[in-house]
C-alpha cells in the first residue's frame, strides 16, 4: 500500500455500475455513448469496449486524441466546439468518425471553410439547464441551424445533444423524473419538426436521469459518465446508494485533535477538489470519511466528515466511534463530493491488488 | 499562442514580487524560506536561487524531493510529518537539510526509533487558526514536546512553526495587521520560555501578512508563498493590486449569450479549481475575466466574472463593452481566485514569448 494519497478503484463496483448502464441502454434500445471525462483513462475505456461498446463522448480535442490514440473509433466532443482548434479537428476526423458540437452560424460557416474531411455535428441545445446550448423551444433557431449545416459539405447534421445539467440541483428523485419528462417532451418537438428534413439523433446526457429514471426509449442514445465511479453527490441525488461508489481517496491520518473531536488528514484541495455539499446546518463538507480496513475502504463505517479543506490538508470533523480511534499513522479513506474532480487531480488509480490504473498525461 | 487553455506567465511581474519580498526579508534581518507549493516549478525556484535565496518550504515529501533533485538543499515540508513516509524522510534526510514538522509526542518517539540520520524538528503551532497544531497558549505541551525532541538522537528541535491561515477570511487590512500583531505576542512568550533551553527558530508564513505587515524583525524567518504569482483572493485582501497578479488562463469564448449578457469559455474546475470570492451580493464568482491583446493580458480591461463553473465549462457574466465585443474564437484571460490551486491544475506555464517552464510532474 502507498503511503502519500491514493485514488483507489473498485473495480468490480466499477464494471457492475458500467454493466447496469449497459442493461439499461439496451432494454430502451439506445446506444450508450458513455461521457469518459469521468475516468479519462484508456483502461477503463477498455473495460466498457470489452462489454460492446464502441463509442463514446469527451470533453475536449485532447481528450478525444487521447481515446482515438487507444483504439476509438467514433467519439463525440460534448462541448461547443473551438473553432481556434479547426485544423486538429479536421486531423483527427480523418481518422475516426468524429462528432463536433455546434450552436451558432458563424462557427459553421466558419469551420465549413476550413475543413478538407467530413466531420459529424450536433447542434448544441438547452433543455433547460441555461449553461449554452440554442434555447431547445427555439425552433426557428434550431431549424436556421440544421439546414444550414445540412447544405455544408464538410460539416454532416447529426442531430440534437443536450445535457440535463439542472438535474444536479433537484431537491428529489421526483424533480429528476419531471426534468427528464421534460426534456424528454422539448427534444420529441424538436425531432418532429426536424425529421421531415433529416434524419435526427437525440442525445440525452447527465448521470441523475439516466440512473433514477427508467424508460430511455424516445432517445436515441445517453451519454451518462459520472456512473461509472459515483460519489457523494449522487448518493444524495439519489442515483445511486453509497454502496455503488467505485473510487475513494486513501490518505494518512496526519495528526488529530481529541477535544474538538477532529483528524488532519493529508488530503486538501489538490487531491478531492473543492467541491462541497451543504450539510443538514448549511455548512459545505467536502468528502465523507470511512474506514480503510488494510485492504479496501469499508462505506459503511463511517468516521466523519471532511468539514474544512485548504491547499494539501483536510479536516475531518469526527462523527462516530471508528473516528475516536482512528491516530496518526492510520490510514482513512475519503468518498468523494464529485469524483470526476477527484480523479482529475489525482491522475491515476490504484486496485486492492496494487495494480495501477493510468489515466490521460496532462501535459 | 496555444489554442486549448493555457496558463501564461508574466515573468517580470513575477520576479518584481519575489524581489519586493526579498527586499522585505532583508529589512527585517529575518531568513525568507518561500513556499514553493504555489509554483511547484524547479525553474521558478531557480529565479529565487538567483536572487541569493537558498532555503524553501514544500507541503509534501514529494515535493521536497523534487526541489532537492534540482539543487535545493535546505528545505521544511510545512505540514504535519506522515509518519508511514519515515524511510524516504530518512533517505532524504541524508542528502540535503531537512526539516519537518511534528506536534505529538507518539509522532516524536516512532520517528525517533525508526530514523538513522538526522532530521530537523519544528513543532506546528496553532496561532489562532484552528487548522493544526499545539495551541500556542500551551506553554506546558510545547514546553514538554520540545524537551522530548531535544533529548532525541535523529530529531534535532529547531523551533516553532506557524501559518496564520486565518488572515484569509479576514475583512480588511487592520484585520490582518491584528492577526499578525497578535502572532507576534504569542510567538514572543514562547520563544522567552523555550530559549533558556535551546536555541529557536520563530518560522512564520501567510501571503497576507508578510505583504501588508512591514516589520518582520520579531521572527526568525518567514514562509509566505502565494506572493509570487498572487491572485484576486489577495487583491480583494489588499496583499497586491492586480497588477501584480502574474498569471492568467488564457482560454478561447466557444459561445455567446448576448441576450443574457454571457460568454462561455473553454476554463472550468478542471482549469481554475471551484475556489470562489463572494461578490458584493453574496454571489460567487471563480475568476476575474479581462481583455487578451494577442500576446499577454490587460488587467484593467475588464470583461466581466466568471459567474458558473462546471467540469469544462465556464460562464463569464459580461459587465463592459469588452465584454460585448468578444466573440467565438478569441481569447480572454481569467485572472484566477488561488493561483495556487490554478497552477496545481495547470501544471506548466507559458511565457509571453512562448516559451514553457515545466512544473513537478503529478504521478
Amino acid at each position: 500500500m502507498r503511503n502519500s494519497p491514493t485514488l483507489m478503484l473498485k473495480k468490480e463496483i466499477c464494471m457492475a455500475n458500467i454493466k447496469k448502464m449497459i442493461l439499461k441502454a439496451q432494454k430502451s434500445k439506445v446506444v450508450l455513448r458513455p461521457h469518459f471525462k469521468t475516468h479519462q483513462s484508456l483502461e477503463i475505456g477498455n473495460w466498457f469496449k470489452d462489454l460492446g461498446v464502441r463509442s463514446c463522448t469527451v470533453s475536449s480535442l485532447k481528450m478525444a486524441r487521447y481515446f482515438a490514440s487507444g483504439g476509438f473509433q467514433d467519439i463525440t466532443i460534448a462541448f461547443p466546439a473551438n473553432i481556434l482548434e479547426w485544423s486538429d479537428i479536421d486531423k483527427l476526423s480523418q481518422k475516426i468518425k468524429l462528432n463536433i458540437c455546434m450552436e451558432s452560424l458563424e462557427a459553421v460557416n466558419f469551420m465549413e471553410k476550413k475543413l478538407t474531411g467530413s466531420v459529424g455535428v450536433f447542434i448544441k441545445t438547452d433543455i433547460g439547464y441555461g449553461r449554452t446550448g440554442i434555447d431547445a423551444q427555439d425552433l426557428d433557431r434550431l431549424n436556421t441551424l440544421a439546414l444550414a449545416i445540412s447544405k455544408c459539405r464538410h460539416l454532416v447534421f447529426k442531430g440534437i445533444l443536450c445535457h440535463a445539467g439542472h438535474t444536479y440541483s433537484a431537491k428529489s428523485k421526483g424533480e429528476i423524473e419531471a426534468i427528464f419528462l421534460d426534456s424528454q417532451t422539448k427534444l420529441i418537438k424538436i425531432k418532429e419538426e426536424l425529421k421531415k428534413k433529416f434524419p435526427v439523433i437525440l442525445s440525452y446526457g447527465d448521470t441523475p436521469s439516466c440512473s433514477i429514471c427508467e424508460d430511455m426509449s424516445c432517445f436515441d442514445e445517453i451519454r451518462p459518465g459520472n456512473f461509472v465511479f459515483y460519489d457523494e453527490m449522487q448518493v444524495g441525488l439519489g442515483s445511486c446508494t453509497r454502496d455503488d461508489i467505485a473510487v475513494a481517496l486513501i490518505t494518512p491520518v496526519v495528526a488529530k485533535h481529541a477535544g474538538r473531536k477532529e483528524l488532519v488528514i493529508h488530503g486538501g484541495a489538490v487531491h478531492l477538489s473543492k467541491e462541497y455539499i451543504l450539510d443538514e446546518e448549511g455548512n459545505p463538507y467536502y468528502g465523507v470519511a470511512v474506514k480503510f480496513n488494510g485492504t479496501e475502504w469499508e462505506c459503511q463505517k463511517t468516521i466523519g466528515r471532511v468539514s474544512r479543506i485548504s491547499q494539501e490538508h483536510g479536516i475531518i470533523a469526527i462523527d462516530s466511534a471508528g473516528g475516536f480511534q482512528a491516530k496518526p499513522g492510520d490510514r482513512v479513506a475519503i468518498l468523494p463530493i464529485h469524483s470526476c474532480l477527484t480523479a482529475n487531480l489525482m491522475e491515476e488509480y490504484y486496485l486492492s491488488s496494487g495494480e495501477k490504473i493510468s489515466m490521460m498525461p496532462k501535459v
